[in-house]
């Protein structure tokens, strides 16, 4: 267990300055938090790996709010609450919205009175996921003062319309194991592309995500996407000012080719532009069935002219000796598997699986991480207890 | 924690004859069993304030049965078993109605191989909700006897058509703490009113389950209501025997000032009368949408007459020094806010929000309390061993 | 514990080829492999009986996949993680078919990273199910080889268009409590009848579970059906070679009065032909709402045709002495309880409540001994550990 003491002894060197906090973005956080979410990821792994009982909650329910579909999110948020001692309780909205205002402030505290986290996922509404997410916050601070709640639960954004945090850093886990260490991603090209897809309206939360973690970390950020398929203005602004401050570059190019050359890894993944996204948001709250549909419509015509934007052999030539890391959140629309033509080639797609799971591995440890270090003040010590309990997560 | 020794000194010296008997309603329980339902509740909520875990099963299940709608009831029941040890698993009947007679009985025995505690949820039929609950315990004592259960799992009545026990027993826990004690509460004024709302079919069990339980304390019940919007005439007449037996005093009277005029706590909150609830059960039975339909419109025009109903400034500054209590077990029809014309005006709701919230946050205990109760036949035993080993929540 | 020992020491007595292996069948499982799964699930019965605490994981998740509703199954399931120490979370496709190919081994991997045990139903569609649960088991396999799964969580078949362990096992536990022991079930007569139910397109897994495990043992198995409800052939061809190697028998007849005469036990239940299943499995893909609508019918009047095929008085009077034991999976289509016309009549239904109940009560512990004896090399010192520590499930 030597690299579990040598993170140990790095969470030890640095301020946990994620304690009582939620969280929301990875840009609101300090490299340094990062670095500590990353750890205690990584430590948590390792015991696990190593038959290491990790609860450090005897009792609590960590509350689950999917707004949108789930299965990889759902079933990392459940592992992850386990993994701490946590029993998960859904909140289930059925088809009643709970209206916003009052209502959401107090079935916030409802639903909190016992709980030790609360993970979100409202990634449709451009303009109210994050929002949503601000005001369960706010709800949970005045109750918190008021004596109303004995403990505050930390908030993990599940993915809302800006980030998606517990994708974003479980792929940097990846990239760390990949490449070695954090320090060993610097001066690495990454290339966030935008791949065709069959379907329309996916969350532009990951490709957001990606350039605004990535370029924190003195990384060569390239995005590339066909015109019109624009993420939100703003954070492509901070992206680049962020690459400036890290020592790392920003680019944004015209074709999946370039943003392929000699990247060390691709990221080739559909999305929405937000412009779309705003349009939807609107006729999603209008209950505008026809408009969606004419919107459908007129945005598959749009992909369908973008269809050579595929990653497949000839592409992948292209990146740093024909051998950069293909990440993907997943499901990926694989062309001639999951769809006709689709993000990716089967031959990429099969060559990446083993990797590609492994990237996906990471995120019930990203959760785990951002609890741990929401609820406890020294990460470390509660780290180290474990060890010194020396329980065994299973008892043969 | 002088105050837990107080309660647990207390509740040495009761018998608990809750123990092998469920909670269905608070009036078939002794003044001395709801005192140490009160006591084990209050006991647990300074344990897990303190930080002490509170597990008395390493395992076992807790069931649920929802057959209406619920978020702050499920929760508070999700937490409940939580904090004791239990896991919880949904009975979810779907859109199937599990038959009665053969099938209840069947399907009790079927949840219940492993499971502590059942609760229950059914308060849409009037003359069904409590008959049901009472065909499940039969199927459990009797297989119980037999030995084909190893435990009798308690039940616990999440809200019938008669009372609401979780909920008032939780609303009972919030004025002692209020008012410091169960014994200040003898001779204070408590006004259950009806309010307006713009909805109908409200159920009968919070008025009910709050003039059958402060009946029992000592004192001064006041029931109002507009003309026909009775509640069920058996338990008005008990909750009028059971005030003179205690010392109190049990009026109904015709509005909303007099029941307000100088009272120390109010209670306005809408609800259905029963004889609607009664052709209502006969319609949701017989499958017909258009006299229910028919049946609505009539009960919403009844209701408008009554729009004055409203909780406001107003009325308040007529109860003891403007400064009564107001209670309500949410979510309530707040007037301008959730609805345009409700149950209270958003100033007063504003102001009392902070002990509203404070009254749901008991209900989690109150749950708990009826489980321990129900399951143990010396609850202060079992409370002295938690703090004995004095295990940790958090693990830090 | 006089009896607990003993297990023990059979258990200590016979390697455990279950290990790292799923449970699919009980036909590819040898006689020491069922003696093993029938002693772990008594020895956890006795212990549970006991008050002995027997989670031997301290944190982990059970997957349940459920792609036919289920009851007693599903809370069978929920019941053996919860005795286990582990967390159920429940894989819910929703309205969404989750695609084979790619996708299932996908969803596969996804769900698994911190999984112990996942348990699937898929009994729907015949040459589908089984088919269903071995590509999920290829998708673990590999992971698990590739290190992507720190654990390979063992695969229980919760009922597949082939078999029903868990429902035979739970069959097979109740005999040797109800005839002493396994030995003494050697030369009984068990009757596998058809009976009558006024639904059609019940699974099969119930009597080709119930032939394919009985003939292992050296009884006198009887098939009855009437012409055209045949099993899939491969299966009756199995047990008759079974029956032989055994030193039992095997005997198909073609009415209810042969299968009862000197039956020692009786097992009357509807099922439909494995053609039939075979045309709706077509349909059922085909999504042919009208060709389902047409065999319903056909089918039905088909059935209509066989009516007197009820289990009766007359009927068990022509059982040994008068006094099979009276098996059932439950639910029963119950005569004048749950239908009007079924396969058994409510007195001898009544008459036989108890063990019933006691056979459905068996289930949740072959559940358990499946994944305790998938998961530990040795659950002889599992079990002896549980009892070593002797923590008590109920801490009062």
């Amino acid at each position: 267990m030597n690299e579990l003491t040598t993170l140990l002894g790095n969470l030890a060197d640095r301020t946990n300055n994620l304690h009582g906090r939620d969280t929301l973005f990875t840009w609101d956080k300090s490299l340094d938090d990062l670095k500590t979410l990353l750890d205690v990821a990584e430590a948590l792994r390792l015991m696990r790996a190593d038959g290491t009982a990790t609860r450090c909650f005897d009792s609590g329910l960590a509350i689950s709010q999917f707004r949108d579909n789930s299965t990889r999110t759902r079933f990392s948020f459940a592992s992850a609450a386990n993994l701490l001692g946590l029993a998960v309780q859904d909140l289930d909205e059925g088809k009643s919205q709970i209206a916003h205002g009052e209502t959401t402030r107090e079935t916030a505290v409802m639903i909190s009175f016992l709980s030790d986290v609360i993970g979100i996922r409202d990634d449709m509404y451009l303009g109210a996921g994050h929002a949503y997410m601000l005001e369960v916050a706010e709800a949970l601070d005045q109750s918190f003062r008021d004596g109303v709640l004995p403990q505050r639960p930390t908030i993990v954004n599940l993915q809302c319309d800006y980030d998606h945090p517990t994708q974003t850093m479980a792929d940097l886990h990846h990239l760390t194991r990949e490449f070695g260490s954090l320090e060993n991603l610097r001066g690495k090209k990454i290339a966030m592309t935008w791949a065709y897809s069959p379907s329309y309206g996916k969350p532009l939360s990951v490709p957001q995500g990606v350039i605004g973690l990535m370029t924190r970390l003195g990384m060569d950020v390239t995005l590339a996407h066909p015109p019109g398929y624009d993420l939100i203005p703003e954070i492509v602004e901070m992206s680049a000012r962020q690459a400036t401050e890290s020592g790392g570059s920003f680019h944004q190019v015209a074709t999946m080719d370039e943003a392929f050359a000699s990247a060390d890894i691709v990221y080739p993944k559909s999305w929405a532009p937000y412009k779309v996204m705003e349009r939807r948001t609107e006729l999603l709250m209008a209950k505008d069935g026809d408009g969606l549909k004419a919107l459908e419509k007129e945005c598959l015509a749009q992909n369908a002219r973008h269809g050579n934007w595929e990653c497949d052999r000839a592409r992948m030539d292209l990146t740093r000796d024909g051998k950069a890391l293909y990440l993907h959140c997943l499901p990926a629309d694989i062309t001639d598997v999951s769809c006709k033509k689709g993000e990716v080639t089967a031959e990429i797609f099969e060559q990446y699986r083993e990797p590609l799971y492994r990237q996906a591995g990471y995120k019930p440890y990203a959760i785990a991480s951002m609890i741990l270090c929401g609820r406890f003040g020294d990460p470390a010590s509660v780290l180290q207890s474990m060890m010194e309990r020396g329980d065994r997560r299973v008892r043969s």
